[in-house]
């Protein structure tokens, strides 16, 4: 009876992988946040100008959020397409 | 029955790796998500140089992803090209 | 039937090294993005200056990159030329 | 068939170390980045010292590097020289 | 056929230790780019201090050097003198 075959062994490190690579998040999350904070402090100073306000902070997070995208299309073919585990 | 063959360890490796390498992200996400803070900032004390803070701030975060998309390539090459499998 | 073979495990260190050595871009991503929103700021301040604002953002930056640089070189050495596997 | 021999360790470790030794450039890019964005903030406060902010921020990026390259080398040393495996 | 030997054991925990003595460089990095930072902001405010300005960044990155310079030597030391390996 196997214990760990080489199919489990890949495929077991692949969803830690999957995991690990969320940690990108981390970042993502701090940054975003901070844009939003800003905004939100702006928006009170010049409520006139919420408008270019949120513009603004969503071209700036969707900047952001491009290496979290990066970072979730690794996870994914981790965990979708896994081409690791047809190498063996 | 084989327990980890050595395709299986370095394949296994390769997928822990392909998730470590997207912890790059984090600072990436901090650095850009300040410059969209300052850039949101800029826009609601002066609307009228909201074309500038928008390009300055789009080239800044340009710069910033550089070694986002240096990450990006080692996990997408250890992922889909794995090209240590090849040196056993 | 091997388990793990010499070549087996150092190519599986040189796949987690690949990737933790990335772990570089954290800082620069910081560090420019830090730049970028000094620069956006600036030019909402100062829309005269853009010019001088942007050339002195790419400079630092650039210096900033290059760590960053050596990094890379460091990663893709362990996944492309691997000189280590030939130490054996 | 022998499993890890003790080059294989040796050398799997100095993988690894080569990779770890790069994570000193968190710290550089955060600095350099700093120097960076107050040169930026100086240039557009006072433009005509531009030559001599730039000066200054070269000169001190440049110190803030040294440590960067002393990880480079001991990286350097890691993957292409390896005296290590050599002791053995 | 031994599988890790005692001097094996020994160099590999080195190339780690190399490796994680350069992580000092961390926060030497952020430490002279504050400085570095700083005396960009001082020329700008006061051109004609410059020479000052200068002298007094470099004695002050200078005292943050030498604990980058004394992890250096530690990791120097590990990779091509090891000590460790011959109290065997």
């Amino acid at each position: 009876m196997p214990l760990v075959t080489p199919e489990a062994f890949v495929l077991g490190m692949s969803a830690l992988g999957a995991a690990f690579t969320m940690i990108a998040a981390v970042g993502i999350g701090i940054g975003q946040g901070f844009a939003a904070g800003k905004a939100v402090e702006s928006v009170a100073r010049q409520p006139e100008a919420q408008g270019d306000v949120l513009k603004t902070m969503l071209v700036g997070q969707a900047v952001a959020e491009t290496t979290g995208i990066f970072a979730f299309i690794v996870s994914i073919a981790l965990l979708f397409i896994n081409p690791l585990v047809g190498m063996l």
